[in-house]
């Protein structure tokens, strides 16, 4: 049985490999458009064990020819004019990028190459070769999910339900409990909004939540309240992100976030000019963690962007806090002793300034500071779920985005330097 | 005066080439959005004269880096890995492209290339350094306009009046004389279909005209009556493609008009079953010049593709024919010589067989050819117009598309062979 | 308090009966949108003490000035010309019909009227003065809610979750229980169609669901099983109309059921040309409670549609089954009872052909038989749920749709006669 | 041969009538759709000459019984109770309405009762005993067409040719030469609005124009001059009525215009806030044939809205007018002779003033007036095409819609007082 199965995959694997050279090898345009629509046709019912066998091949078949790359390098160096340039691009593209934009032309195409890319991040691991395969499909993607051709629509009550129960599904921040849940989620004071490609109209790339309120929260348990009473508008003073997540995983590293937040923040801005405030209420998915590590806060290890005496006073808490166990601290008992909880504070304060821009620095941070948002204000207790204990000991960030100064942040975030408030400074 | 204005010029010139570089140089994304919407803002208010001074620049400035490339051949070539393709593909692409893909993110940056583009080829004749600029957008935008990212849509007596107007002013094979000739053209026996992107949501790319007729037609003129009565849709047997334009110059060698008559025809067999034959009435625009250069068909530098008695024969024609002055030849009084329209018919069909594969030869045969039509019947008089007669002495060619043979005739063109039915054959 | 109350609600009956005269009076066209305006608002926010007030002022003081009418009778009875009935229909008809079409004349006006109908339908027992008040509404209303004016729409799993909340809400025969079981009553082989009026744009005035088979089905459970996998399209030979629901208990009598299922099955077999048998399945809620009540099937009460053995037979099956208790022959041990279950079918055949012309008829039976349906078969068994067994004793019944003859069992059925198969006749 | 005609029309004319009755005595409604389909689409065919024969039939022969008139009249009077009223109303509407009722449900049924009015209106002059049927028709055609049921949309340039086709054709007032006339009219400083009805959703029922400009125009000339560049937004002053033209002649007498030109008011005020004034610019179109009817001004005869003093100077001028002949008053010459034209518009204010509650008064004064406009300034010159000399010696005049004070001076004018402003009071 196994081996008739193998048999079929590799049998299914040439197939696909054979239809894609001549894809590749067609020289005019005119038939590609059927070639591909077949091609498409067979990637659609690949078996999964033949799937490898294709990216082995992908990886291995479709490469510049080093010899001509050679040749034509040295003859640019020799003279650098616009003909030799020609020449070297001609030669130095992976082959693979044009079979890929061939894919693309036809009906379907887009999609095949979205979920060809999800089954190849799913074995990346351990298939080191096919990265120069993912580093082409990125760059494509990347060029063709370009902001400039999404649609960013709101989603709300009015939505067809078929969209909607995607949303429920892939909601990955804070789950939503059925449609009565999410039915709260789309009263006027929750808002979705999320991004969608011409060529996929039905499914949402990315979506976030906003929540309208009259000020910065500091827990996030009432905004998912979903029993809670709508605020009426003339109290929306602030929109706060509470949750962002990917629709799909074979767009990963595509930027989409960082768009999709500042094209919402405008759009509020323009409907409720009464907004003054957008920021976020996050978790700190790596602080425990990292805490965990026991990290050198003192000493030639340290962490660089402390003072001598701020590394000080994080060490003594540091050392306090480690006293107590893992479950210690990710138990909601620990949330009632309030010294613990400061000092928690100081460390997560320590953790996202000066660790961030390191490796092992918390996602979440990273993308927000990046985007140029500041770091605003730490909350104890802001999240009190298992997960938000475990995770985050129950702590909860700000960032906010000020849109005038985002550009600002950005650049000194790219320097390595991170904005925060006078508040989270009080706290090193 | 035109001191001021070319200081202006090139400092507009420099502005735009400053954002250019900082936009490349950005690091993260998070900000690109806004300086690549302050680029285009630049480029939109760019005065004509400054337009050269950028093309100059980012044809210079914006190359890889010779001693760079050649590095990453020599290490490729040493050890041809992933590790070394990526370092290869990260130093060997134009930045360039980078630079118009980041572009192309922001609101209206699609739009704003292409019009650059449209510049740029209206100098590209004198400034054979821009076409490494050219290739690059060439590149870009063949995969943006991919027949995957368009939308065909139905023009016709609902659409928009402003598309309409679009369409009045763009139709460039046959003009049409007003709104009273384009309603003709709309009629339920006239199609009208056109490719848009999403980006462009409002402009048609290229759009294609058809007749829907009892049978393959022998004559332009009664397609395009506008006083003519609508055919009832039980006679509709035929699907004539009477015209294509495209819109868009800075679309240049983008492949649509191709993939439009082919989604066109595969409409059309769904909608109306009963339709049996899909083909061309079209113009021979390069065959009166092509017949002013007297050329040889026989002897060493003879046309390879005729058999000797075919090219005697053909020689005898042209010389009865070069009896008449150009002027004699483009008068509709030829059209009465029944001997004369003979050689011209047969002269026709060899410089459409021989001529099509090699430069010099018709562009609109080697389109239809080339897509893997068949070239199906010359009818003397078929366009009887004074442009009709000076290109083409009053001849029209019927290409025939038939959908289960257009792959093999493509395959066959792309080696050579022209395809062309029996009774093209007996005019040889 | 009750007595703060009830002042209130008088003032406020007040001040809407005085818009009302005013708006009524009102001479020109001018200004009646303002005041229309005016009074919806004013309706929109009456308390419910209020309600009776204004309907015994709508009844009492609307009416024709009875000898201003029998003046005008008079006249035209003596010179039955044009000018004495223009004269006499200016005077018959009740002022209460011109404010209501005043009313209707302003954003909202339809939905208010609806609205107050239902309000006066609830309390209309008791009131039998306001039943000339409920004649205008429902005359006019059938006017406004003319199947010309309403548009049918699919509703499927791409419609709003707005909309597909308030049909789960407002099925009425077979209750939906969440969302999945919505979601499977929206599969291909499920559908449903609603009416909707361009006023009301985003409520469904009544609906129906479609389940497609491969035959016509004999028991209920199979159709509204929400775990059940969709059938393939190939086996759809029947169209089953298993629920129809009203949404708007304010156009109660205004015809809608028997068009909406004569569109749909229009709209089906244009879709679905093999679709060879339109049928429902149905209830026949009043079967039990005519059993209970012992009815004569001989003797000088007897039912007269009935042949003498028929009748004889009939009342031996009667008696029979009246040795059981009410409580037995609704339990599902009855089901198993083969003789009981015979004689129960064919007592139901007698109620429903003797019955169904008369007061206390069947209210199902004798909408689809009026709608031209054929009664086609009794189902044992049919719907062994609670509510099926203490109603119809578990029978259902299958009445056909046969387009072509429609026409002809409606007249008949006018004439008192019942359309029945074959089978059915076999019965009695 | 016109023997056969007007038998054939007879015949048809008899099938209408025989399914006319068929269709009203049908009891249920089950089966009135297809009846009522099948009287459509006879309708639809039928011969000119056949319609006289039908519109007498129909007014002879559907009309309420004067016997059962009479005795439900009477027994109303006796006891004028619910059930009295109920009976009264069931026999003294005529049966034509429920026959309208019934037509209007079916496919198309709207738009034939539209059509059938046309043709009545057309031959109602020498028909006088059709006037009941129309009363019929207008008093259902009202109940439909409310302006409830209708939908504004602003016709621009995106708007379908077909469409703009439609508004070319029935632009009464002031003739669109064309499609470039037409963009023009359709700039961002000119506006055009349209009502339709959901049955009818592809014909505009009626249009207002309108120029948006920085005060109150004295002359059309410049409003609808082709080549007029448009005006920046920021100069929107004030909003121009210039044109309303009814494109339905069988929707005549079905208030559609002053509930579109409020409902556009309404419209710009919301979108321009920074509108201050909304008036038209009107002809006086019945102005020179009332003085070429030599008015009383003094006397016994007189108008009566004049005072003394006024009428006199009124009738000096009248006769200092007279010494004019029709043609000279109507030359482009008369508008140079300054004291002729100031006489002229001194008798416009008493005409407007003073006749228009009368009948001969000027039906576009009283159709403003009427809606609550006030009468606020006569200007010379105004209109100096042909048609405006001869119709109203070049006059215009602006009525200006304050949204505030229209209710007020509605209610005046049904009490046959006029609103002017003092600036026009001086001329008297």
């Amino acid at each position: 049985m196994a081996i008739v199965d193998s048999w079929t995959s590799a049998r299914a694997a040439r197939q696909v490999l054979g239809l894609a050279h001549k894809l590749l090898s067609e020289r005019g345009q005119a038939n590609s458009l059927g070639l591909a629509g077949d091609l498409i046709e067979k990637m659609g019912t690949l078996p999964a064990q033949a799937w490898p066998i294709v990216f082995d091949k992908l990886a291995a078949d479709f490469n510049p020819d080093p010899a001509q790359v050679l040749r034509a390098a040295q003859a640019y160096a020799a003279t650098p004019d616009g003909d030799a340039l020609l020449a070297l691009t001609a030669v130095s593209e992976p082959p693979r990028q044009e079979l890929f934009r061939r894919l693309n032309r036809a009906p379907g195409g887009t999609a095949t190459l979205v979920r060809m890319r999800r089954r190849l991040l799913d074995g990346l691991k351990g298939h080191d070769d096919w990265r120069i395969v993912d580093a082409d499909l990125l760059h494509l993607l990347s060029s063709w999910f370009n902001p400039g051709f999404l649609e960013m629509r709101q989603v709300d009550w009015n939505s067809p339900a078929r969209l909607l129960e995607q949303i429920i599904h892939h909601e990955a921040v804070h789950a939503i409990d059925g449609w009565d849940d999410l039915r709260r989620r789309l009263l006027p004071d929750r808002r979705l909004f999320a991004f969608f490609h011409p060529q996929l109209p039905n499914e949402p790339l990315i979506f976030v939540e906003i929540a309208l309120l009259p000020d910065m929260p500091d827990a996030i348990a009432p905004l998912i309240e979903k029993r809670s009473d709508p605020m009426p508008p003339a109290s929306y003073k602030a929109a706060i992100f509470y949750s962002i997540s990917n629709c799909e995983p074979g767009l990963r590293g595509v930027s989409l976030g960082n768009f999709l937040i500042k094209r919402v923040a405008e759009h509020l801005q323009r409907e409720l000019p009464r907004l003054k405030l957008f920021c976020t209420l996050s978790p700190i998915p790596g602080f425990a963690a990292w805490l965990q590590g026991a990290p050198a806060l003192t000493g030639p290890d340290a962490l660089p962007g402390l003072k001598r005496p701020q590394a000080e006073r994080a060490a003594q808490a540091l050392e306090r806090v480690r006293h107590h166990s893992a479950a210690a601290l990710a138990s909601p008992a620990a949330l009632s002793d309030e010294a613990l909880q400061a000092d928690l504070r100081r460390l997560a304060a320590v953790y996202l300034i000066a660790q961030t821009p390191r490796p092992g620095g918390d996602p979440v941070a990273r993308f927000h500071l990046d985007n140029g948002a500041r770091l605003e204000r730490l909350n104890i207790g802001g999240d009190r779920s298992a997960k938000g204990l475990r995770q985050s000991h129950g702590l909860m960030v700000n960032y906010l985005y000020d849109l005038d100064r985002i550009e600002g942040h950005h650049e000194a975030f790219m320097q390595g330097e991170i904005a925060f408030s006078r508040g989270v400074g009080t706290l090193l």
